[in-house]
């Protein structure tokens, strides 16, 4: 298998050391634990470079936002699409800050690959392997998400299936599973990042604001992240979470972000990384 | 909402009685149980036109059989593609018997829609809203799988996008969900049956080949979905299933497939049905 | 291992037949499916004769009524105790139905052996080793429910150390397991029902109404349950629901009752057996 | 409820300060991290001395040992029961750390209560009303492990139980769920450590031993646990994992332990606390 560690890490990686993925200044997998945060979704472009600024002078070295949106009713709002994409280009000229973006569907693969740094698919495509495939062939890095209740074998085989369209700059994401618990959305499984560390050369992040749904559990779990070895995290910031229109009560505010990264920071130099 | 029993039931299904689907003579929802039968994936024009035949004879009234095939691994058979769905149409002349087939990307949709009488999107899609959409616009009735980790709540929400896309002929199907059960691969939730069928008023039918991955335990979880009030079965039957490419541990014989119809007419029977 | 089909079967069951447990007159995994009924708790006399009476009319051949109840809280009603078995036996007196009761803890088991016909060990004991072997040397046959997240596995081992402690009548019950969902409490497992019966000879019954935990479901669940080849159903039972101190909103009246055992009894005789 | 953090919290403890239990020296849910270590099960004198006297000398402040043993199958070591106690009074007397130990029944209750310095009630015992009740007024504190399927406001509900026994001296411990996963035996859930932490004054410590089944996970996952505020670990460690009675895979050597202690120092001072 192409993700494996022992026979591909090297090599796999262009052979600039194991399991290092870039994505324009940021790597992944190196000492620095990578911090990707934003809005769950782009809503205005006042929204969009207000959290980019906070983001980055709090110390995010990467930003994130939804253009399209997948969401489980049709009725939710579904995104800025093609405006979406055009106002992250901008905050990132604002910052510096390279993005990553979701795509749902082959057919904009293309045009969000020409402007965005690293493309997400998220997880309830984890399964989609048309569109892993293709993502592996579209010609920048991808962030693969776990897919709600996908075995670590699984998630491997679908990583597999993007190394197999030609990519290797994959990035894996926990971003927790169905269980029975039900005063949280999901469960951030964080056992994954080690099991999946011991099995691939691919770097591993987690999503602590998805992986809970609560915000006030965001911090302690991403410190919990970082502690057992996550080579990143992916945190959802608003400047205003309770008219946020989409996952508001997992948003946390830019001082919470501001003051976690803090707390992050503390963690990361604990077990010898940097942040 | 589209799906709702009360406010869409009647006019949704066109009129013609209460959450009624048709697919050329079969008729979902209405008293017969609907018996679809075939192997998991086309392997050949033989092995298809046999088992066709025989499933057709033991009572079988449309035939499935997958073309393009959704696998965890990259590594693993794919299906026959276009040469599939050219076999199904040879074997649809043959019996009379109208088919199913997986459609898993919108490129495909409109192919395939022009020659199988129903197209099915499978569990590993049911979040996958671009197709679920798509599909609803095909023109031809979607048989729409239950994501294998999908509330009951999220799954009816996804048959909503479909409805949307302009489909009014959407029949449901439990395939089984993950659990912590290690004997089966899925577990069958036959509680999904009288929930849908209290919710919608789209006909739902039962995957006991894919819900349960043990051949054995296919006839007896077939008998119980009737008894519970499932509206038709979908059933893998292989004519050598230690031989076939996908999923042979959960394809019945020709022969079980026969006996199985007997044992269920006789349940379909009690509870004020026919098969 | 004493629960296994093979080695076990016939002997370990008094040579009397395959797998066959008597409580009084009631034969469990023979052709007649046992039905079980009565309330979930023991309320007063007056409510316990009603429900007594009106379940043996209807066609249940034992009696069920908890005397101790297991609660997730301290602060709800947790049983009428001594008295709720006192007027058990005079149920049974009054109807010439044989009861079964849960017995929570091993100080308990003599005085309740003494009395009940049957002794419950509940979901919530299942893994509690100490309780199931005293249990097994009680005497009197024995009802063990499986626990809500147990595998078939541990579940078979829980019954072997009932066995081990000396009893030879040992029914299993599947009530529910702990899934994803939220629509309902539990999610009943029929698939346990043919798993279990290939793996032990021990009977297998089924609680619709724990499994459950919508009263709605329990019709439609216990025909399926008959279907797919239960011995037998646990089903409760009141003659005012929406008065009852435990557990209303899964029992069904009196009236729904009767009418259940009419569409059970055409299931069973459909799959060979009688009610 | 008792359990509560507004209401009880401060007087609930004594009055000594919000949700501290005291075991001899050792305080929990004060600024130090509890570090209790332990053989899963005492196997002998010599075994259970050698490992006392390494895990003192790394840095616990307590000791774990099964004299009882709760097993899922009845043919495996269930314990050296009473002379498992005076094995680990001796190494108590040795080492000067008090230890904590199971109790599977009431019937013990009494005799362990009077050595042992804490009482544990395990897993499989979360649901068992009786024992829990038991346990709150044997006059010892009581560490209650959470169910391998219990919810958040279960196993408060459970805890509840104990206080009501009259216990103050109540900690809780997160020690891994049942999910989907088939890698390890238990996904070790920390969610539940905040999500606790916010609910209720009891101190909160995690097993991350039994809690992933697996000893490479332990100590990433004893690192996450401080990081996202747990109160204290408890870990089995084992001079010769590979000869361990019960549960060898997920015992770490002494070596490992000596090293994951000086890795959950960091973590700890990073956390503002101590070790």
């Amino acid at each position: 298998m192409l993700f494996e560690r022992d026979q591909n890490g090297v090599e796999a990686s262009g052979g600039e050391g194991k399991g290092v993925v870039r994505v324009d200044k940021v790597v992944f997998g190196g000492p620095q634990v990578v911090l990707i945060a934003g809005p769950c979704t782009v809503e205005s472009r006042n929204q969009l470079l207000d959290i980019a600024g906070a983001v980055k002078e709090a110390g995010a070295v990467m930003l994130r936002g939804g253009a399209f949106k997948p969401r489980t009713s049709p009725y939710t709002f579904q995104g800025l699409c093609a405006k979406g994409l055009e106002y992250l280009a901008e905050a990132r000229a604002m910052t510096g800050l390279p993005f990553v973006t979701e795509v749902l569907e082959t057919a904009h693969l293309h045009d969000v690959a020409q402007v965005a740094d690293m493309v997400q698919l998220g997880s309830r495509n984890m399964h989609n392997s048309v569109l892993l495939r293709a993502a592996g062939s579209c010609g920048k890095p991808v962030l693969l998400k776990r897919g709600m209740s996908a075995r670590i074998e699984e998630y491997l085989l679908a990583a597999e299936y993007v190394l197999q369209g030609g990519a290797r700059h994959v990035v894996l994401c926990e971003r927790g599973i169905r269980t029975f618990e039900t005063m949280t959305r999901f469960s951030l499984d964080l056992n994954a990042v080690p099991l999946l560390k011991e099995r691939t050369w691919l770097p591993v992040i987690v999503d602590p604001s998805h992986g809970t749904s609560v915000s006030r559990l965001v911090t302690p779990m991403a410190r919990a992240a970082v502690a057992c070895g996550a080579d990143g995290l992916i945190v959802e910031v608003h400047n205003r979470p309770e008219q946020a229109l989409c996952d508001g009560k997992q948003s946390i505010t830019l001082e919470a972000f501001a003051a976690m990264v803090k707390g992050v920071r503390d963690v990361a130099e604990a077990v010898g990384r940097t942040l």
